[in-house]
C-alpha cells in the first residue's frame, strides 16, 4: 500500500535535488508490450511463481480485476528459485510460460522476483504475448512516490544480488539513491506463520535498522512473501516511510496492460480460477489460503521437468 | 556429541520402567547389509544430500575414516527436499544413487533426513551395495544412551511429519516415550550464519521449551544443519540433556558397516575427495566450508533431471 502521507523524515537535499515527481515515467513499460496478440479477451491470465508466494500477486489481481479468469502455476517441485543459477531459472520459466500459453492465456505475469530478475527479458523475447514481471512495477512506483529519492529495497538474497531493482529504479529515476538489503529469514518466518512474534521483530530490526538509519523515505517489498509482514515492517521502519507492495503494483500494471491492448475481460463475470502445482498439491491447498486470503478448493498437479 | 554425564533431570519412573540399557540393539542394522558386493575397498564412499547440510556427515566420516575417498553430491538444483512429495524424493534419490554407483562407490550414505525417511527402503531394495541412512544410527544411539526413555527429536517439518525417527527409536526400544518437534527456522538461521544471536535464542526457546518441560533426557538432532547449532541447543536444553548428533552416529555406522563387510580402505591413505553439485557450484564452494569445517577447492557441476 502506498502511504499517501508526506514523509516526515529529513530529506538529504545534497543527494536528492528537487525534481518534479517522475515526469519521465511512462504509464506502461514499453518492454511489456508484445509483438502480436492472438488470444481473445475472454482468455485467462497466467501467473506463475516458484511456489505459493505469488498468490499475493494473484490476490491483488483478483481484487482489482474481478472478472478475469486466472491460471496460477506454483513450481513447488523446484521451489525455491533463489539459490539456483540464472540459466536454470530461465529454463524453468520458459517451460512454464510455454505451458501457460498452451493453456490459452492472454498474458503471463511472472509473480516471482527471482524469475523476473533472471528470465523476464528472455520470456519477452521468446513469446508473442505480453509478459509482466514483478520488479519493474514496484521499482517505477517507488521512483514515482519517493520525495527524497532515498529508496530502500528488501528481498531474498538472490533478488538483491541480481541488482534488478536498483537497475529498474535507476532507469526510472536517475537521481535515486538506493540501499538494498537481503532479508533471507523473512520467507521462512512467513511460512512458519510468525507474522508478529518477538523473534520476527528482532530479525526485522537486524535487517531494517540500517535502512532506517539511512533515512530512506520509501521501501520496496521486493518479495512476494513480504506483504504478509507489512504491519510489522511498517512499525519497524516508522510511519513516515512509504511501503511499496510489488504485488499491488504488478496488479495495477496488469490492469494497465490489458486496458492498453483491449484485452480486459467483462468485469461483471465471476470466473472460476485454476491452481496448478508441480508437486505436493495438498500442501498448496492447505497453505495457499494464507497468501491468497481465501480458501482454495482444488489444486491440480502437473509434473514438469 | 553424546554427553557422558548422567542425566540430572528427574526421570518419570511410571513411563520408563528400569531396563538394562538396550541389550537388544545389534551393532549393525541388518537392513543396511547388501545382497552382494562388487566394489573393492579402494573404491570411494558416495554421500548425497539435497544441498550442503550433508557435509556435516561428510566431515564426521572424514574425521573418523581419514583414509576413505569421498564423492559428495549436493542436489542444489532441487534443494530442499522437505516440502516435496515422497514419490518425487524417491525418484531423485534413485537417480543420484545410480549415478554414484556408476562412479564406482562401494557404499552410499544418504546424508539427508528427508531422503532417508522417504527413500532408504527403496534404495536398499533396488541397489546391491550397502545404503546407509541418517535416521537409524541416531535413533539407535538415542535408544541406547537414554536413561529415562524420554527422548526428544527435532528436525525439519518434513522429517518430523514422516515419523521416521519415532519408528526407528521404537523399533530399538519399545518403552521409549518420544516427543518430536519441527524446527523449520533452524535451517535458514544456520544458512544465515546466525549461530548464536538473540533471534536464534528466542527461536530455540520457542521450539525447545516444550521438550525441556517434558523432561526428555536425550535429544536427537534430526537434521544435518543442526550440528552447527549444538552449543546453543545444548544451553537451551540444559546441561543434563544428551544431544545425539545424527552426523556423528552415521559416520560411526559407516565405519561399522565397512569393517563388517571387509571394505575399509587403508587408513594411512590421504585421498582426494570430489564435491559435485547439480547447480550453482560457486555457491557450494563459498558456503560449504561452514558445514565441512575446511575449505573446498573445487566443485564439479552435474545436471540431473
Amino acid at each position: 500500500m502506498v502511504d499517501p502521507r508526506k514523509s516526515e523524515l529529513p530529506t538529504a537535499a545534497a543527494a536528492a535535488p528537487e525534481l518534479p515527481v517522475a515526469p519521465q515515467i511512462p504509464e506502461v513499460a514499453p518492454s511489456t508490450l508484445p509483438r502480436s496478440v492472438s488470444a481473445p479477451e475472454t482468455a485467462p491470465i497466467g501467473i506463475f511463481d516458484s511456489g505459493l508466494g505469488g498468490l499475493t500477486v494473484a490476490r491483488e489481481i483478483m481484487t482489482r480485476l474481478p472478472g478475469e479468469r486466472i491460471i496460477y502455476f506454483g513450481d513447488t517441485a523446484r521451489v525455491p528459485y533463489g539459490p539456483k543459477s540464472p540459466d536454470t531459472v530461465v529454463r524453468y520459466s520458459r517451460e512454464i510460460t510455454a505451458w501457460l500459453i498452451e493453456e490459452g492465456v492472454k498474458v503471463v505475469v511472472v509473480a516471482c522476483n527471482t524469475a523476473t530478475a533472471h528470465a523476464l527479458d528472455a520470456l519477452q523475447a521468446d513469446f508473442a504475448i505480453p509478459v509482466i514481471g514483478v520488479v519493474e512495477p514496484g521499482a517505477r512506483a517507488a521512483a514515482r512516490v519517493s520525495d527524497s529519492g532515498h529508496i530502500g529495497v528488501i528481498g531474498t538474497a538472490g533478488t538483491i544480488a541480481s541488482g534488478a531493482y536498483e537497475r529498474a529504479i535507476h532507469a526510472a529515476r536517475e537521481d535515486a539513491t538506493i540501499l538494498a538489503a537481503a532479508c533471507p529469514l523473512f520467507v521462512p518466518l512467513v511460512e512458519e506463520g510468525w507474522l508478529d512474534e518477538d523473534a520476527t521483530r528482532l530479525v526485522a530490526h537486524r535487517y531494517l535498522d540500517p535502512l532506517r538509519a539511512a533515512t530512506v523515505d520509501t521501501l520496496v517489498l521486493g518479495c512476494t512473501h513480504y506483504p504478509l509482514l507489512k504491519p510489522l515492517i511498517s512499525r519497524t521502519m516508522g510511519g513516515g516511510v512509504r511501503l511499496i507492495d510489488s504485488a499491488e503494483e504488478t496488479a495495477a500494471e496488469t490492469c494497465r496492460v490489458l486496458a492498453h491492448m483491449g484485452l480486459a475481460a467483462d468485469p461483471a463475470g465471476r470466473p472460476t480460477h485454476r491452481f496448478v502445482a508441480s508437486d505436493a498439491p495438498e500442501h498448496f491447498l492447505r497453505q495457499g489460503q494464507r497468501f491468497l486470503g481465501e480458501a482454495i478448493e482444488r489444486v491440480e498437479k502437473l509434473t514438469l521437468g
